[in-house]
């Protein structure tokens, strides 16, 4: 069954740990708030599931709205994430950037099990884009886990999945970008991406194996080796989670910070004046976003 | 059919463009030095098929040798890539580094069409290596991409794979490492690694994607922004790996270049001495290796 979880609001936290629960954050209403941090073990079928834990903080500039991000998680199979990230650019226009964002995970969430999609990432993708009719657009990954092991990612633009492994990144997605900071997109508009431009790839996953899925806000202030430290440190998927969000939040509002984000954008020729250039200072600080986190740990179905 | 590269002595270059052409460098005498840049379309079934370069430059201490590289092209399918890279601390105990890998690719080559491997990266590592009775190790990367357009990929270590879609990388493989500049590998001995530790993912390609394959010598000496760069002003798959193996071994040889070596070096902690240090100087340059580059182009086998 799918999670949709539309219109996150805090970094409130709540979890259970009851074995097999479907629904992490129930949201019928669409306008309802709401943001969560979970651990769940979202599939009980013979084979592999992942054990999940979210957390979602938004841009300081964007808590009262709740920010412009939106995830869902099924228990489908050995289990689906999903997250997308609204274009801000929309709000110059008067559009709410979130809206286009949140129907589509509430899409894609509605479509998980449907047979056309055939538990195929780039199928649901297209379904629950063609199923949006709010005007915006927004960069999107989802990534659905067969009980055999197979993780299938489908992903346009910059939100990303890591995979961690005895302690390494032993899988990551590469960003889409037309160029620095503007992302590959899903649209209302027929200029934006479709399906057809997701990068579709697969990773065989072990047992003990992290999957780490964020939106940008992750990855563009915290390092691979920063998110493998922390998934480390941490007991359990929600605490990960929680832990990684409040790293890049913290980075994010750090303007000496030299976050990844900084580095790519001076290795794309962008820096501070030449005047404090030649005073030793150079283009740093984290990147302010709303920060989407979706930790989730494979288990064997018959353990735990 | 499967092409064992063996012993490569020099950057010595010789192509084709004999369409269909199975023998890219056959080398059917082990012992053969050869070295070779080849532009081929390895299948001539329906579906998609890869044209394919190759270009290697030894490491300048070990010319005279030939290196400790060794890689494979074979026609099967869609057309099957492979590298691996003798660990040259092997030397230390008077064994020549370069016999394992050699030898384990020679192997992979002759197995490429086996029933048991079944076109499975991971099986081919598995029944390789089992094959391999050199003494030493190595690192190893196989790609074998089936004509429905999936390259299917298995590494061990830190060879490495990029796939470059319209100007970026859309997929790239993450190195295994047990600590720095320690790789995972294949080893004749128990302690090392098998194929139950490879990575094995998937990545559905495009047509007139690019593929590029390589040893640590690649990656280690050019960043990622240089390798779509030198693939995008290149006219063909040849000359884009004789030209990424000449700028990886040009930046090997500079020690003022900030390669990705040594910006991994210093983010794991290494740096020059102190007294370095407050002169302002810092840990820089490339990485003396063997080089080993491995561009394919996709392409329609119904097209060209």
């Amino acid at each position: 069954m799918a999670i949709p979880v539309l219109r996150p609001f805090s970094s409130i936290s709540y979890s259970t740990s009851r074995r097999n629960l479907h629904l992490i954050c129930s949201v019928h209403r669409p306008k309802r708030l709401v943001s969560c941090a979970t651990s769940n073990h979202v599939s009980s079928e013979a084979g592999v599931r992942l054990s999940v834990g979210t957390h979602f903080i938004p841009h300081p500039d964007k808590v009262e709205k709740g920010g412009e991000d939106a995830f869902f998680v099924s228990s489908l199979s050995g289990g689906v994430l999903g997250v997308a990230d609204g274009v801000s650019g929309w709000a110059e226009k008067d559009v709410d950037p979130a809206l286009f964002s949140r129907e589509l995970m509430a899409n894609a969430s509605s479509f998980v099990e449907d047979e056309e999609v055939n538990y195929d990432p780039r199928s649901l993708i297209r379904k629950a884009h063609a199923a949006t009719s709010s005007i915006g657009s927004a960069t999107v990954v989802i990534a659905m886990l067969e009980r055999n092991g197979i993780l299938k990612i489908a992903s346009v633009g910059d939100c990303g999945v890591r995979v961690i492994r005895k302690g390494q990144v032993v899988f990551s997605t590469s960003p889409q970008e037309h160029y620095f900071d503007c992302p590959y997109q899903l649209s209302s508009e027929a200029v934006g991406q479709t399906f057809l431009d997701a990068t579709v790839t697969t990773v065989e996953l072990m047992e003990e194996d992290t999957v780490v899925m964020g939106s940008d806000g992750l990855f563009d202030n915290v390092f691979d080796r920063e998110i493998v430290s922390v998934v480390s440190s941490c007991d359990n998927v929600s605490d990960a989670a929680k832990a990684l969000a409040n790293l890049a939040h913290n980075h994010s509002k750090d303007s000496s910070f030299d976050s990844p984000y900084s580095q790519e954008a001076r290795s794309q020729g962008f820096d501070v004046p030449w005047w404090k250039k030649i005073m030793g200072m150079k283009l740093t600080g984290g990147k302010l976003d709303d920060i989407t986190v979706i930790v989730g740990q494979v288990t064997s179905s018959l353990s735990s």
